[in-house]
């Protein structure tokens, strides 16, 4: 029964889905295979001189999902050049769980942020559910900026790993609770609903507003905000995927570098381009391509602050794989990707690390994801 | 019509195949998914330190079909530690040919060899069949000890590459004559008919005879081998694949370093991995383990050299991907790996490269294919 199903969706996956100039012609909905763009972004080239061997800032970029064939989706969707080719120290990380093979995004955010290995599911606890301090909540307790910026919910996975400590992923209005006991200054991300419709009749943005934050939910009103603690709630819950949200991301990314390099002690920031995870889950090349574009152009937010401050280390990973994604076939100057998938859930595949700016020289080799937030801790030694 | 084969091919594939506690009960033909080691081999570490900025020896280990998912595999299989563990230099490079996305091995051979983008198929020509010097043959040239090394047929698309100039890689008889117009040092691999069963009525080995050459056709003679020109030609094609050829491959390269490493102006040696294309193309998670494993095992010894004399730069790579690898799930513990694959063919995803020794920082960042030998010449001076 079990073949039988497999084999009428490889029957349905291998239906012919010619791809049309215009791709978003195509049907959101179903699996599609064929990513053809139009137009190319440019790319610009930055160069690396360092003020100093140890970063005063870092801005920790998490592809959620993306593994070396979703940068290489997007590299050749882009005519075979991204914001990513400007990194020159790359390395790998082994990204399994203390329970699985397969991580999720919770204990892969939990490795990310804290440097232990978790079960499945768990947010910025160990394996006992005991808390473990984030390089984040470390980084806030030495004086110096922070900030979380998601294209999903603020409090899903992986940026609540940074700042929450809860037992299961899926606790959102405890993990929304958690986010008034770290001084972070600046979060930006969907989830509004966590924080205000909740079963303990708190309403979170109150107390944020009493502790001093800004709460926003329109970007356009987050892009006017100058200067103070941030909290921008863009969405209900996730944000929507990228063609329907625009620039969401890296304009909130501009943003968060802009309000957190104010810091005259330095910065933490954390970036997740998340819905590359989800593209990789329906098997979606199309929504995976645009997503991987959308989180490079974060990156050049990234890059272009970095080489004019020449004090900021920028990390780019992923959590994981997402989808056993190979690249079948495709062309660069047609901007086309035929992708296929081996499974609709995450592999177990080492994920790509690229480094750049003071101290970019730690993260090379292959490495374990744990490795990842210590090598961070040490570097602005917390 | 179509669909309903690839269809029928695909209910074939979910048919389980449990994989059994000695993973040689499986039937090497079949198409298999899991494979269970039972041990692990030690993997020492080597430390870099350099004589000099520049090499005088470069040994090249090309995994033929090796992306970061084989790679994967293979440590997932040796418990989690690989001889590639010990090189921290990375990169990736792109591998489209001029004709195709999707590279073949001759086009991607000669792009690693040449510095030259070709055709699908070309062996050592550019894309108006002009031939176009390897670095290897510039390294013959100036005075250096040459070598070539696989687990194929010698005269197969990728060692052929590094000395041959044919419009196409199926020219084999061709290609083995092209060995007698270089005076390569040592050569071992399979393919002795292609030097003496010929068309042409010629017998290259008793012309390489003439040339100086020691001809031997034995692994434990090849062993005994002490100094001066050798032709290993250890099969009569292919040699057989690594259950059954034992450590040749292993030995081959321990033994071309040995030759090679006793020229006083340096040497520079290619060494392939030739089947773990070939297991990738029959989606044989096992078949794929095995050869991963055994190229590590020629990485290990390059390194043993390499970190000794401190004047070789071992580079790592592959010329594509085959198989679109997925690891859909694993275990260190147990060193299983449940391979899922997206093609029969080659893929187009960018794959690893691992450099060690003076000059590994050249090979960093997202490179392309022909970037590899172009560095490798000009850090040898050719």
């Amino acid at each position: 029964m079990k073949n039988l199903l497999i084999a009428m969706l490889c029957f349905l996956a291998a239906f012919p889905v010619w791809a049309q100039e215009n791709y978003k012609t195509i049907s959101k909905e179903d699996s599609v295979k064929i990513y053809i763009g139009k137009t190319t972004y440019e790319v610009k080239t930055y160069t690396e001189k360092h003020k100093a061997d140890k970063p005063k800032n870092i801005i920790f970029m998490i592809g959620d999902g993306m593994g070396v064939s979703a940068v290489h989706a997007g590299l050749t969707a882009n005519g075979g050049q991204l914001f990513l080719n400007n990194f020159k120290q790359l390395g790998f990380i082994t990204t399994n769980s203390a329970s699985d093979y397969v991580t999720d995004s919770a204990a892969g955010g939990t490795a990310l942020s804290s440097g232990y290995k978790t079960y499945n599911g768990a947010i910025g606890v160990d394996t006992d559910t005991v808390a473990q301090p984030s390089v984040l909540e470390k980084a806030e307790a030495k004086g110096l900026a922070t900030g979380l910026v998601s294209s999903s919910a603020i409090t899903h996975a992986t940026p609540a790993s940074f700042i929450a400590h809860q037992p299961s992923r899926n606790h959102y209005e405890a993990i929304a609770g958690d986010f008034l006991k770290t001084d972070i200054d600046v979060f930006i991300g969907g989830g509004y609903k966590h924080f205000t419709d909740r079963k303990d009749g708190r309403n979170l943005t109150t107390e944020l507003e009493g502790k001093g934050y800004t709460v926003l939910q329109d970007m356009n009103k987050i892009d006017q905000f100058k200067s103070g603690k941030l909290a921008g709630l863009t969405a209900p819950e996730h944000n929507p995927r990228v063609d329907e949200r625009g620039d969401m991301l890296p304009r909130a990314t501009g943003k968060a570098i802009e309000l957190l390099s104010q810091s005259k002690k330095g910065f933490f920031l954390m970036v997740e381009g998340s819905q590359i995870d989800w593209a990789g889950h329906q098997n979606n090349t199309i929504y995976l391509v645009e997503e991987v574009l959308d989180f490079d152009r974060c990156i050049a937010k990234a890059l272009e602050f970095a080489s004019k401050d020449r004090e900021t280390l920028v990390v780019v990973t992923a959590d994981h794989e997402t989808g056993g994604l190979g690249i079948n076939n495709g062309a660069y100057d047609k901007k086309r990707v035929n992708g296929e998938f081996t499974t609709g859930g995450h592999t177990g595949v080492m994920v790509p690390v690229f480094a750049f700016g003071p101290g970019a020289e730690h993260f090379t080799g292959i490495m374990d994801n744990t490795d990842i937030p210590k090598k961070m801790m040490e570097l602005l030694g917390l």
